[in-house]
């Protein structure tokens, strides 16, 4: 009983110094995305206004609740895009893939995330599941996409 | 028993006339392709040896049989590659997709396709599913493939 009574008061400290809001504010890297759903892929050239952070080919994956999204414009929690940025090679009349420049991502969770429209934004370094990039609470992202409500603030749209 | 007998001649007789092995030879289209994993994506411009054929955005995906071979150079029959082509639409310094121009197809069938790698090549023209563009019975695509006997035949390597 006394271990007990112990377990629960440790339980009891535990949960008030953990930071639960603030770990369910975290964006989880999207482990396997590669094998998500590939949406489209787009090109930004030199001179876009959006070249300093975008410049390269970008590839756009949806796991199967974004993949629900796309289709009704209703994306449910824990649907994730993925917004795959790497540099291009010009290269003998071709553009290649090259080494990637950053991992985006919009993570679905209505409650942890209600101030930026239920989405959770951000962005991950290289090859890194831990070099964060953002560091504003997604508000900057979120006023790209705020446009978009009516899709469910996605840009993307599914095509054939 | 006579009914047995009747049945077992009715299906040699069906055995006999049933063009198996032409049919063995037909690629099928390859439904659900765009679920698929991406494997990469290149753009081919105008000045390229193959841009009378091939200009524009492709993007290659891989059934789980193929991904498998990417991994291990051996590819199990039943593998499927996609070379899914499409126009691209140069527009505000991007790079966008535009229509799509053929399904390109490599699916592994070591019996069928015998003289060709164990690859049956076949084309789609555009979005139809039976618009087949290989005259040749994939001779010629075979020929670019060959060289790369020690990959299984497949030019594209997979990445992160």
């Amino acid at each position: 009983m006394k271990n007990c009574k112990k377990i629960i008061a440790t339980s009891l400290l535990l949960t008030i110094l953990n930071p639960v809001y603030a770990d369910d504010k975290v964006v989880p890297y999207p482990d396997g995305y590669r094998q998500w759903n590939h949406v489209k892929s787009m090109i930004i050239q030199p001179g876009h206004p959006l070249a300093k952070t975008d410049e390269g080919m970008h590839h756009i994956y949806a796991n199967e609740g974004a993949l629900e999204g796309l289709k009704s414009g209703v994306y449910p929690n824990g649907s994730v895009l993925v917004y795959d940025l790497l540099a291009y090679i010009v290269k003998d009349k071709t553009m290649q893939e090259g080494e990637r420049k950053l991992v985006g991502v919009m993570h679905k969770d209505s409650e942890a995330f209600a101030e930026t429209g239920g989405w959770g934004f951000e962005g991950f370094a290289g090859n890194s599941k831990t070099g964060r990039l953002i560091k504003d609470g997604g508000t900057a992202c979120f006023s790209c996409h705020a446009p978009h409500k009516d899709k469910g603030y996605v840009f993307s749209n599914l095509r054939d």
